[in-house]
């Protein structure tokens, strides 16, 4: 993909984000993505490709949301970057990708990545106006995050995501928890956690904590350790929030 | 490396293709290389590094091949490339490096690709002409891909790499396998697959599936999972095609 | 950290050294961040993130060591570079971050990679002086290489760091091993190896061998695979040097 956007738009920067969402985790990929894309600079052209769906009638996207570019399979994966233009009133202009011109020649049935996103990432780049790229649509898929479950002490939420360092990472915010964080437990894969720790400094190497990350977002990580190993665990699994 | 291709040629523009090749295996090497480089631009200098025997007098090589270079050990890495060219008609021209003016005053016994293959990478960028670096060589050292064995029902062949995500590349070509894909059966590691799979969305999560990749190579794939975990597979592991 | 620096400082070309540290390995950072930062340009701007003490009020410090300039906590992560430019009669400046209006708005508790370190160094690469960032201080947190222990026999030394390969490097050098080094017996996690090996070609595949690396330094190779996996090896793990 790198050789084929550099070829057509030498003056591309490229940047991975990651290659590291659990395999096919479109969920995982737009929390990733959404997280990721307001701190790059306006005309900044994404390239998102987590396609399950790839070689089947799944449409294919580009889109300008706000100053930036995006281009992605129609699975959900701009979900949350869609939400957050909505929430603060940027324009969203959304194309299905059918002008088969701006693609390689040949197109496999297992990787679009190469033959699609690529090439039509470095035509944004080039400054081709997104309207010559296909056709404008209004109903992108969208995916809803999981709801937590109310249970008679507490919520159910799930790990949506695990990075590098595994830490795993809720989809609960800090303004979700009750205000006692000191009175909170939290119950992962048979451990128990007491309270919020507000930093790595506060708690002995080898010690498992929550914490309160730099996305405002409950995460559960292992002190100079890897959380996900101690844990055995996945995304999808279960946080417990118990109030007492 | 990268900080001596830079610092020598700070206008390169630097991709990792890839570090995931396993351990010294320069056959895998040359396939990766062979498969992403005519993606790349003209001009485009490919430094390749997987060298077992470095610190023996294995040659070290630097070569033109159609519109692009490559600096790598002369150990079959540019195998493919070579054949690749040879096919095409493209013209070859390839250097044994023995100019030491061109590389970094001290040279380790462990690790050439910091001190010879960077700054001669960067040298070329620079255009520096090839004939400088070194003397013409015809003999580079080729490796020959592993050829099936026929068996009374059909072919055992190899996995010859496995990328990020689990998936198993073999080194057998679509044409290679009978027109009638659905009445295919292969083995691996223990476990049996029915018929080419289309695309991922064809089958459900969690299923072992054969597929035709982008590379037109048959390739074991678990869908939304990772098939290498699933089957304990490796490279050079055996993949049994059986015709029924 | 990338979108940051990007945004701000769009001609900086960024470059990864390694994200393969240990978690919270400051001694083993401070040990590849000086084995890379000499191959790198003059006026390179070194961005250091690994951060127990985040959210704590450990110091935020940046450095301009020789003719590159550093970024980085104030835990020692900057200890054998700053050793290094001692040795060799560099000029050190070193400032304590304190003007937040060099830094992104929001800062988080867990993690001023992003709100702190990328926007410091891309104001660097724009050229903002040391001194407009902070204040300068004399003591920064240095940390001391583990000691040898001498035993009977011989010395006990450390394993400081694995790379993506597997082999683990120690802290001795080659001038701290006896002459005969044909003599030497190497003990490790249960195994032995005898003698230094001159390069991975001089040992049939499978074998674990000690050589020295490019760094002249004692390293552990298995050649042809990963000496981590088949000793289970960590960092600050045991290699015992027998002199006979």
């Amino acid at each position: 993909m790198k050789g084929v956007i550099l070829e057509m738009a030498p003056q591309a920067h490229i940047v991975d984000i990651t290659h590291q969402v659990s395999p096919q985790n479109v969920m995982q990929g737009a929390y990733v993505l959404a997280e990721a894309a307001p701190y790059f600079a306006p005309g900044t052209v994404h390239v998102a490709v987590i396609d399950p769906g790839v070689g089947t009638n799944r449409r294919a996207l580009t889109a300008r949301i706000g100053t930036q570019y995006y281009v992605a399979p129609d699975n959900g994966l701009l979900s949350f970057v869609l939400r957050q233009a909505k929430s603060q009133g940027e324009t969203v202009e959304i194309i299905a990708l059918d002008q088969a011109q701006y693609w390689l020649p040949q197109i496999s049935r297992s990787f679009h990545g190469l033959d699609i996103f690529a090439p039509v990432g470095a035509h944004l780049v080039n400054g081709v106006p997104l309207e010559k790229l296909g056709s404008p649509v209004e109903d992108p898929v969208i995916l809803e995050p999981s709801e937590p479950l109310r249970t008679d002490s507490g919520w159910l939420w799930e790990i949506i995501s695990v990075d590098t360092f595994g830490n795993l990472r809720s989809n609960i915010k800090a303004h979700q928890l009750p205000q006692d964080q000191q009175n909170l437990h939290i119950k992962i894969e048979g451990e128990n956690i007491h309270g919020i720790t507000p930093t790595f400094g506060d708690a002995p190497p080898g010690t498992l904590i929550a914490t309160i990350d730099s996305s405002d977002t409950l995460a559960i990580s292992l002190v100079n350790g890897n959380a996900q190993e101690r844990l055995r665990a996945r995304v999808g699994g279960q946080i417990q929030v118990i109030f007492s």
